[in-house]
């Protein structure tokens, strides 16, 4: 029987998970390949942490120029994260002939078009199906099974920190800071939560989708990013009032020549597929001009659900390495020559539906003030909810909007928020309303 | 620019579909690959039908032996249906060194090893995409992506003219017969749609759906296999009174050495996610031991859906033809050789829980009658309606039994439906409560 050998670079929590399928499930593995595959060797800084699992002693060093140069090892799991030293493994490991299988989205979202360069020249994989989405196998689906479709769009709620966030919010009318307090006690949330909460992580995870879907290359820098750290339990309130779920989307959506690219809080439609993700569940819907829409959910994150998609990939990586297929398909679905660059619809430029929830001193004529202001500004108002009435004190003013331009939008908040009677920033959700 | 050519056998709707994205998305195709993917001949016995797409003179013919005998022709697309001429096309076009792409679930499902076995020996590929789930990638993400996973079950929606009638007759509170003939005048179901209804189709999709999960081959007759035909309105409503949606679900589940593997009407709770997949769409949820469950969902049926699916297994086997990679993927995620025969579990073997709805003569003491019964078989009774008491008319009683082994219900209802007071054959319908 032919072996496949392995080396593990990064052994914190995923990188534990590899180990346990390998180990688990080393008769599946072969069963599948007709081959042995083989872990031969794990490098990590740390190597006296125990994880739980037992290795064989050797198998765990903190040499990583070993694993890099050791020319038995055919494929490299990256699972170091971060950009550095995780870029410079990545390229030696490319240039070294590895196939590379890694789960940072970061690395890929800021070096990606370096990376996939050199792995083209080189002949090798970069596999990367454990960066978006956890186990759900969404890179794949676009780049092999959905690969005859032009996209139209394409909808991710892609952060499971966020989603379990607005999920206990909604169910609980708890505030954002008690959630977070709480999800990062229970391990969902990191103790820095700067890069979930704020949004980065889903636009990593956005700038990668949509290089697939659209093939294109993407400034990750262009994309319009805007995290859940301001939203209310007020306004998760008033969402469900007007008959929507309130969810970090990453949207991406083809306009012409030009791509809708924005990760933001949305308002859902009660009853659309996405509205019922929930928890630390991830979803990826995508619009295919023949498939039409296909959804794909599963656990976002975690050891076991992203080491299962790490070793998808490494079983791909060995069925070419087996077949001597070289590199069989490209890292972003179609060689690099064939990607075109694409400009980044600017966000002001963006027509969608808002929620705008006006702070006021509650006294006649505020509404026919702010209902002007808009109107000057072409936004017309579908509905409107003024739940009190407590003369003299800030009390909350609910518009939701019809379809109008962003900058339009932000043109008449600014004029509306210089108002004597307007007593916060005025808070601004957008509403997505025809989704496919 | 190197070019892939490909033959079509059979002309129909999906084959149509088909011909459009090779127009519609020729670039964009060739665009993935760095190669043109030509469509170089049509063989059907009907040359003269408009199918409303333009053809190049020449293109069509009625010769399957000229198209499978070309040596120009690298990848054969099969989509004339049903079980012959298709085996003899299918194994010749194999025999003569050509990857097979197929949607036909009951050839391969009743011929599936003969065919496999061959394209092993052979070293082409046999791809079925589009056999299960129409445009939703499930075959790969079991045999690929999640192919490091031991799967513990699989729950599916297969059948949409099934899924359509069913979420009909839940919106509309119509009988199934009034339903059915509705979605006949729109197309959504055969003209006998017996292979539908009866819930054949769905058995063959999971046939092949158990064999890529669990690594075995199935024996399709040993399915158990039972259709929504007698599913009345009034049992819809009685699923819905007690929290659950009804759905004609495909079941496969590990059982130490066994596997379940059936095919019936299902109640399924509110709120779980295969409850929420309405209409035409499909579903299907995997649960495997690291990605725990991965739901995949979209158009399962339908010509461009359908002709999606078809079309990325080209792309993969143009890629194993331009990567000269061979079979890369063997047709059921792993070697015939490692393939297990495995005993699926006897249907009157199968715990689970039921609905059961009995038509009485309503008088005092039926249902201590049936109870009593019920409590001799060990079934024990978790809730009970008795809607309507009109003395002396035939009126249901309906009861949701805790989990209880299949044989012993069915002795219970022999024995309760001899009771005098038993107007009609009891209705039973499979409960599902434990569904990861």
């Amino acid at each position: 029987m032919q072996s496949i050998k392995v080396g593990l670079l990064g052994f914190g929590t995923i990188g534990t998970g590899v180990v346990r399928v390998f180990q688990q499930n080393q008769d599946l593995l072969a069963s599948r390949l007709g081959a042995s595959l083989e872990l031969v060797r794990i490098a990590d800084l740390d190597t006296t942490t125990d994880r739980g699992v037992q290795l064989v002693p050797g198998l765990l060093t903190d040499d990583a120029q070993g694993l890099l140069n050791d020319p038995d090892i055919q494929i490299v799991i990256e699972l170091i994260g971060g950009y550095e030293p995780a870029r410079t493994f990545v390229l030696q490991a490319i240039r070294n002939g590895k196939h590379v299988v890694t789960a940072n989205k970061a690395l890929l979202a800021m070096h990606g078009e370096e990376i996939f360069r050199a792995a083209e020249e080189a002949g090798v994989n970069v596999m990367f199906e454990a960066a978006v989405g956890g186990g759900i196998p969404v890179i794949s689906a676009i780049k092999e099974n959905l690969g005859a479709n032009n996209f139209s769009a394409l909808y991710g709620i892609l952060n499971g920190t966020c989603n379990y966030i607005l999920t206990q919010m909604d169910e609980d009318g708890a505030d954002f800071s008690n959630v977070l307090a709480d999800a990062q006690q229970q391990g969902y949330a990191e103790t820095d939560p700067t890069f979930d909460v704020e949004g980065i992580d889903t636009a990593h995870k956005l700038a990668l989708l949509i290089s697939l879907c659209f093939g294109i290359n993407v400034d990750f820098n262009q994309i319009y990013t805007e995290g859940i750290s301001k939203v209310t339990a007020i306004d998760i309130a008033f969402a469900r009032d007007f008959g929507y779920k309130l969810k970090l989307l990453a949207i991406g959506k083809r306009d012409g020549d030009r791509v809708e690219a924005r990760v933001h809080p949305t308002m859902v439609p009660i009853g659309y597929p996405l509205s019922t993700i929930s928890g630390v569940f991830n979803s990826v819907r995508l619009v295919g001009d023949f498939s039409g829409p296909v959804m794909l959910s599963g656990y976002g994150a975690g050891m076991d659900a992203t080491a299962s998609a790490v070793m998808g990939d490494v079983i791909a990586a060995a069925r070419d390495q087996l077949s001597d297929s070289g590199a069989r398909v490209p890292a972003l679905g179609c060689p690099q020559a064939q990607l075109i660059p694409c400009e980044i619809k600017p966000m002001d430029q963006v027509v969608t539906a808002y929620y705008l929830r006006f702070t006021v001193k509650d006294n006649p004529g505020v509404l026919a003030q702010i209902a002007g202001i808009l109107g000057k500004y072409e936004i017309s108002i579908e509905s409107m909810i003024q739940p009190h009435r407590h003369e003299a004190e800030a009390v909350p003013i609910v518009f939701m909007t019809h379809e109008s331009e962003e900058r339009n939008v932000i043109a008449a908040l600014a004029e509306i928020d210089k108002l004597d009677v307007i007593q916060e920033e005025t808070l601004l959700i957008r509403v997505e309303e025809n989704l496919e």
